[in-house]
């Protein structure tokens, strides 16, 4: 085989309708914003992947295509260090919003992902292998997602489309949306996004699930909008009733100061988001399942090498979903389906993507009884819907929105809105 | 590409001349006991690799490589599952000796490891992509290594071939060897093995190679043959000279008490050889730098998890040596070719071996300056010479010999040897 050099690389973004969805920041925007990424190497061949699509991380993008243009697909190592020296020393902002504070190793994790999944796509459709083979094989065939169950508006303030689950915004209003849900979908598992309300009202929610769905483990994750003293209360409240309690409080410290008092085990996608803050988290004891996701850990090979920590130090091993298209849930279920101690549910918000809006062809992959099956083409074994994406790139170019500010629509039905967290 | 599936396994064990280096076990014996695994495809692709070749391990290797039939040469958690599934319960005994306790993880890792590694290098033969390449790409054309520096004696008792280093058993012989060795493979660092005589007299050894070679790096590891007094002793009086000391004393808790009172990277290959034992290593600050081998931690890619878990927890990664052949030496180019934070010059015992023997075509990477460079063929890089296999088979044959044996063999000039540790 030939070398497999990047010689161009497209970035497209792209913006999809979403739903009012509620969390402690405030509400999901009409559209939500991702980007596609295309590296395209001297062989032909194109590999492609899924990133965030605010107008920092297009510019972080923009800024490392042009460093790895020259790179082989195979050079993984190369790759990085080239983005992590075009990136410099700048520590953008975070696109997700609820990583924790930016810093440049995660700058560089989140660049090097885009550019890192769609290298091993390309290696794929070069061998034709799969991803999951390049990444060591497959241990299971059908990845198991949960159900994530927001709060909600049945339709978001002014001129914009009206999705088709109603509102949200008690026990009742839950357990009816986690009922369409996993009737539609066979979800054997159930993520409620909590920080909205005041915490009674959440654990009155995950006690209706139970009471509806007993046979279906419970996840809550309010974000972090807890004090430690209400984390204390709720876990309490919940103890025996969930699977694990998702980012109760702020920051490690008091990760651990609520983890000392309760059996339920803690997971985190935000005071755990990269390598450097694993030691203390450890030393401390705070988390016991942390959630991967390779858009911003740095990737495929990232994401092993967390496996591999958390095998080591006794962690469970969960993953972590924003909005997102047909590619990024390609590449979930790739890296997931390598993974042999992934062994949670991963969140998903594609129920909440309107089955009209993908970028790849045949609008992505199912779900039957709450799992993918993995595709068998070569590579993510997807690929891009031109006109699809032709058409959300012309929705990004209308929609106006470009960064995610949840607190900023929130603030238009409720301009004393703050996002201040913790709130309770 | 069609599936590259394991169609059979043939396993040649092999001896090696080995000269009498002494250690704290005893005296190595006049042969080394090494195997040849190759992996055999459907596609008509061989894998090579090359693994220990006592009686033990032999049995271990035909125990897998009947559980490995069938397992596509990519599917790598597949491999490893059958592996674990066919070992069973057992711990067998280590055939390196100073690796610490047997586990049933420890037996699995040394298993998969000799088929792993073998995948790999069929992966690279199909793919014509170099192993390193499949590792993510060199860091590094070029792995330095160190010059592995061994009291020893002129000749084996008994009707053995007698190398051409001649007898080292004081600072002057130590610095005449190291001299020899460095003006013939221009190593860039020095490794002195050590606990073999009174810590006084390996001191003055350790500073008269400063003496003589002021800008190369100096190791020190009298393998676990000091008490923590003793540890203690020594490290003060070798503050600031050494890289890194290795394996002072035995045990965990031991290696932290002599860490505490000293400036020194303390190194091991002992206490932490397989993932189980990092977690109180980390908490205890035992070590400061674990010496990665493929070998025995479970092949490339559990090196690779390992090399993440050092980088995480800004713990140094260097690698361990056996006696080897060709195979083996191309397979620790390779990983650690693909290593960022490999940093440190690898141990190797390439220098012991006499050069008529070998079992790869041409003899095998050779050193310049230190460092070999990565070989440009796919997968591993080296071949088979089947008429040298045969012969090194056929010298296995007849030496006699079937384990390890250190000790005994220096109960043959000292019959009160015991090879108890710690003996200073």
């Amino acid at each position: 085989m030939t070398d497999l050099k990047i010689v161009d690389v497209v970035i497209t973004p792209v913006a999809l309708k979403d739903p009012p969805l509620l969390n402690s920041s405030g509400v999901h925007e009409p559209f939500a914003l991702r980007s596609i990424v295309e590296v395209q190497t001297d062989a032909g061949i194109v590999g492609i992947s899924e990133a965030y699509g605010d107008d920092a991380t297009l510019a972080l993008l923009h800024q490392a295509a042009t460093a790895v243009v020259g790179t082989d697909v195979f050079d993984l190592n190369e790759l990085s260090r080239r983005v992590a020296s075009a990136v410099g020393g700048s520590a953008a902002s975070s696109p997700t919003e609820l990583i924790g504070t930016a810093s440049h190793d995660k700058t560089v994790a989140q660049a090097t992902a885009a550019f890192e999944v769609a290298c091993y796509d390309a290696q794929g459709k070069a061998t034709g292998r799969r991803v999951v083979d390049l990444l060591g094989g497959a241990v299971r065939e059908r990845v198991d997602f949960s159900a994530y169950l927001f709060y909600k508006w049945a339709e978001h303030p002014g001129d914009f489309d009206v999705d088709s689950w109603g509102e949200a915004l008690d026990p009742d209003g839950i357990v009816k949306q986690a009922r369409r849900m996993v009737d539609r979908y066979g979800f054997g598992s159930l993520k409620l996004k909590g920080g909205v309300f005041a915490p009674e009202e959440e654990i009155e929610a995950v006690k209706a699930l139970r009471r509806e769905f007993p046979d279906r483990p419970v996840r809550i994750d309010p974000n972090a909008n807890w004090s430690v003293q209400t984390s204390h209360r709720v876990a309490a409240a919940l103890e025996g009733e969930l699977e694990y309690l998702e980012d109760p409080t702020p920051g490690i410290p008091g990760m651990a100061e609520v983890a000392a008092k309760t059996s339920l085990p803690l997971a985190t996608n935000m005071c755990v988001t990269s390598f450097a803050e694993i030691p203390e988290s450890v030393r401390l004891g705070a988390v016991q399942v942390i959630l991967s996701d390779h858009h911003f850990w740095g990737g495929f090979r990232a994401t092993q090498n967390l496996a591999a920590l958390c095998q080591t130090f006794g962690l469970g091993l969960s993953m972590h979903s924003n909005t997102h298209l047909g590619v990024s849930l390609a590449a979930m279920a790739h890296i997931a389906a390598a993974t042999p101690n992934l062994t949670y549910a991963l969140d998903t918000h594609t129920p909440w993507k309107s089955e009209e809006e993908d970028v790849v062809l045949g609008g992505g992959l199912t779900f039957t009884d709450g799992a993918v099956t993995l595709p068998s083409g070569p590579g993510l074994g997807v690929e891009l819907d031109r006109d699809a994406l032709a058409k959300l790139h012309e929705q990004y170019l209308t929609c106006g929105i470009r960064r995610r500010d949840d607190v900023g629509w929130m603030r238009q039905v409720h301009p004393e809105w703050t996002g201040k967290r913790p709130r309770f």
